[in-house]
């Protein structure tokens, strides 16, 4: 049984391996830039640890474990596209090193070379685990999807957005503590059930990414306060301030997103003044402390190990007390 | 056992059907759009005919003939993207139709709508199935790969432009054959036969496009004679031409590759006049039927029922026989 910091670093000496074919350059070699660019690597590590939790040996699950982590890292070359992103992880993304045509390829190569890995599961397990990678991958489009058509949809409500960070974020992460379970030999109801715990840690984790984005210590954080707000993404804060004001407060929240003649620093303290006002500050933690409670009450449900518990308690306190 | 037609008209009717989620309606539509466009559905239904070529139902094949036909749409999608193609079958493409991020995005769904179908495969073939279905699609982005590299590149070889076809056209079409005679019960050899007849039919039907762009009959084409001599494109018979030209014809077509400062039509006779004096159009003949009747030798071989022989026979000289 291993701690996360352990596998985490058992799985990058294998990611750190892992070569598709050579030729053509252009098309492999932007896969191994995406993949060399790190990153937590939080879902395939999640994966191992729920195969280990359930009495599977890791080395079991480590194709499906590279399954989860080479599709992610396809769809953040992808987004990247679509949101016309220039850096990643304080790199160039692949459509700015390379270009458009090799950005899609690419990802897509990646698609299949994620199915690839799953050919290596051991047969029995192996229709499950497809069914399960097949349906959280095609909500990940579907949430990007939603993430693309909220940007000129003036009616998203509070729980339109939940559903498309549901689907955007936290299935994957679910999905793979509940392809991890399956292949360490979990029943249904408990792959479920970690399925259910990873959803709500992933829910909490994005709503905290909204929340440091606002109210974030400008020390620790790294990026400048108040991006989405400039951006005018519609995140939960201000979907729930739009949703709370009234009267004065929401004509001038409402003239405030979209307004490109008042001053960056203008407008993010102006709507940093009104969430202020009607509490946001508080609201946004209660929800997300909301969502971790939930995802603990399901760990707690599970019936694995007292220590294979406290390791994925001790990563999810680690996840939520992050300053950036 | 059932004709090309037969198990064309069945599997229409199975695709007819197919529907992915219906929300979000901007993911989705594209989906049914690009499966609704039509097509002589030839890899799916050459999947099924092997199928019962082994002696297998055509039933049990039907998600796997359903995932080529869903792959090989993802595919047009995104080509039609690199290409910046405003035209598919006489249809608006679905990035013109939409826009790129939707196009990009649909795409990808449908990659993993393709998974989706090897998910209902019988599980004791499943493995086998999904470890072919991975090599060739991923063979498929290779060949687009060096299809996309060949447009910028100016010393492509014969050889390297057969290697380019082979990935981006034969392999899918093979596999599919391959894939239905392992659903059918094929012995690994006899499937891999069936693939060798695939690969040589798409060679000579790929190679028989290159020869009709130039030597069609100008009333039974359907297009204008000329377009890829038009386009500069590095086709069997250019580079053929190129190969062999010595002299005052090298440097002629050479000269006439890339210049834009002659009229379209004179560049077509021009370099047709350079293809006669060369006997490119009875060089390419050669090609086509070589590659033809190896496809044939590999059929003959595979041990299958002389009736089901003919079916694919009958297929493939149709598929020769086409003017346009």
């Amino acid at each position: 049984m291993h701690s996360f910091e352990e596998l985490q670093e058992i799985f990058n000496k294998e990611i750190d391996c892992y070569s598709p074919a050579v030729e053509p350059e252009n098309l492999q070699k932007p896969v191994i830039y995406t993949l060399g660019m790190g990153g937590k690597r939080l879902r395939p590590v999640l994966l191992l640890m729920a195969t280990e939790a359930f009495g599977g040996k890791y080395q079991n699950a480590m194709p499906a474990a590279m399954a989860v982590e080479i599709f992610h890292n396809s769809t953040l070359i992808h987004d990247d596209i679509m949101d016309e992103a220039e850096l990643r992880r304080n790199q160039t993304t692949v459509h700015q090193q390379w270009d458009i045509n090799t950005a899609i390829l690419s990802g897509d190569l990646m698609i299949i070379k994620a199915y690839e890995q799953l050919g290596f599961i051991n047969s029995n397990k192996i229709t499950e685990v497809l069914n399960v990678f097949n349906r959280i991958t095609s909500e990940v489009c579907e949430g990007q999807q939603y993430d693309l058509d909220f940007e000129t949809n003036n009616e998203v409500s509070l729980s339109d957005y939940k559903k498309m960070i549901r689907l955007k974020t936290s299935v994957l992460l679910a999905g793979a503590l509940q392809i991890g379970a399956i292949i360490g030999g979990a029943h249904v109801e408990q792959a479920k059930k970690i399925y259910a715990f990873g959803e709500n840690l992933g829910l909490a984790f994005q709503l905290q990414d909204d929340y440091l984005d606002a109210f974030g210590n400008t020390k620790t954080f790294g990026k400048k306060i108040g991006g989405d707000i400039s951006a005018n993404k519609k995140t939960f804060l201000l979907l729930k301030a739009l949703e709370l004001a009234k009267g004065a407060y929401h004509d001038e929240l409402t003239s405030l997103i979209g307004n490109n003649n008042i001053s960056e620093n203008e407008k993010i303290s102006d709507v940093l003044a009104i969430y202020e006002k009607l509490g946001i500050k508080a609201l946004a933690e209660d929800e997300i402390k909301n969502h971790f409670n939930k995802a603990i009450d399901y760990l707690e449900e599970v019936d694995i190990d007292e220590q294979q518990k406290d390791y994925l308690y001790d990563l999810s306190k680690k996840l939520m007390d992050r300053q950036s």
